[in-house]
């Protein structure tokens, strides 16, 4: 131990919690020492660029605070969160994907019955969305809960606007006897994540663009099922190829169509272009098939 | 891209920043992405445990302040630091090892004459230290700039101390003709790192202690040599093959001798205990010499 060196430091580092109690810890932390060391050999850190690492991080711990969560926008744009879903949900083919949670979810979201507007005021063209959740039979689940949020066409979330303004473009729904919902909301567009902090400049740094394309998240659980959380893209989006966060999975990319202002599928007369969605949920059972790596 | 997966991934965050205008930068990143990756692989990171370590930092960020900086500390006690300094300094043979800098290191420390008290009124039985600075030949290092800084005898450095009380146990000295220097100050002592916080936490939940080994911080320049960052750590220091930062190498450990009341070095008469230091710093050439690897 006294002779620490370049060369000996790893195994000494590694040594010192060798007693620790909890085996999962103790994993977790030696592979934490063992990478963050060889990178920092494999690239030749030098003491400028580390301290330069520790104002960065400095930085994003700054800007967090109940309302922003810059440290999960690092995660997300470095394709760490993305990994973590994946690894966590593997699943039979035919059941539909999991992508990233985002920081964006809201607990106790306002309850909706099928066919209400859950925008509640949040800007867009108006969207009228249809689906079904359904086991990997086809099996059809009713009383499945749909927690569903989106951004407004500005790109904002409820949660990212000042002053309290109540829920909008959240809600939570049941699902029908026959598996299907419907609920009224606004059409999803493409926005880029908060970029005027550390992460922002991060990107700018790297020659990337802030941008997610546009998708309407979900989240869906019911007995005898494993949760999904996930979202649905619009299909044309231009940034289907170049999501910020990595979260696109191509089984997940729907059709939104569009409509001339007219009679919508819930019977009201629109007087402007609006958009409809459907979009099938097949849940995973749970316990969960084994599902090969 | 639209097929993110957890095998498609790591190509494709890389890919993203591939036309990055800095190429260090895209070096490093490719590195922190690469390594980061193979870590939640490797360890099968739950989206819990990932979620604690977005907790864990957001912690360790609100607790750094001006006054405190938790994300070195973490740098500090997972040996990242220790092997940044060990991969920036190689030297060659006989040349005085660098050490961590640390987080306690003052700009603008007041200037002392050689023989001075540095203490300044910090608590601690009386220490006089004698130091010499030469090169790699033994050419002694006329007007080389010494600076000097330790913890208290209750483990403080004065930064760390409510209030403004000034500089105390820090100062700026320069070596003489022949390369001698000699100041008084208070004995060093073992302390424990700032453990209040998610760094104390992380070492207790891994059985680690949060102690570093009695030392004295120095740092010297002179033209014609590269700065030379390190401690000295007093010999029989329960803590020299524990400590809590690894910066402990076995060349920088000297003897602290104890002395019993009575005539000090500089001839006054001291009615405490006392201890004297004597240490030879041989700096590295600059241009440094070749190391071989």
């Amino acid at each position: 131990m006294r002779n620490v060196d370049e060369n000996s430091i790893t195994q000494i580092v590694l040594a010192r919690h060798a007693q620790a109690e909890n085996p999962r810890l103790r994993q977790i932390v030696t592979g934490i020492v063992e990478h963050l060391h060889a990178f920092a050999r494999e690239v030749e850190l030098t003491e400028a660029e580390w301290f330069q690492g520790i104002q960065f991080l400095t930085d994003v711990g700054h800007i967090t605070d109940e309302n922003r969560q810059e440290f999960i926008l690092l995660s997300d744009t470095l394709g760490l969160s993305m990994l973590v879903t994946a690894l966590n949900n593997r699943k039979p083919a035919g059941c539909t994907e999991s992508t990233v949670f985002g920081p964006f979810f809201v607990e106790n979201a306002p309850r909706y019955e099928n066919g209400d507007d859950v925008a509640n005021g949040a800007k867009g063209e108006p969207c009228f969305v249809t689906g079904r959740v359904t086991g990997l039979d086809g099996e059809p689940v009713a009383n499945a809960r749909i927690d569903v949020w989106q951004a407004d066409s500005e790109g904002f979330y409820d949660v990212q606007r000042e002053g309290a303004q109540g829920n909008r473009g959240r809600g939570t729904l049941t699902s029908l006897a026959d598996g299907s919902f419907h609920f009224r909301s606004i059409t999803a567009e493409s926005y880029p994540i908060p970029h005027d902090g550390p992460v922002g400049r991060m990107l700018k740094a790297l020659g990337r663009h802030p941008w997610r394309p546009a998708h309407l998240h979900f989240m869906i659980e019911a007995p005898g099922y494993e949760r999904l959380i996930t979202h649905v893209f619009r299909d044309g989006d231009q940034y289907l190829d170049s999501d910020a966060v990595f979260g696109v999975r191509s089984s997940l990319i729907a059709d939104w169509q569009r409509h001339e202002p007219g009679r919508a599928p819930d019977g009201t007369q629109i007087d402007t272009a609006f958009s409809t969605l459907d979009f099938t949920f097949v849940l995973n059972p749970s316990p969960a098939r084994p599902v090969p790596r």
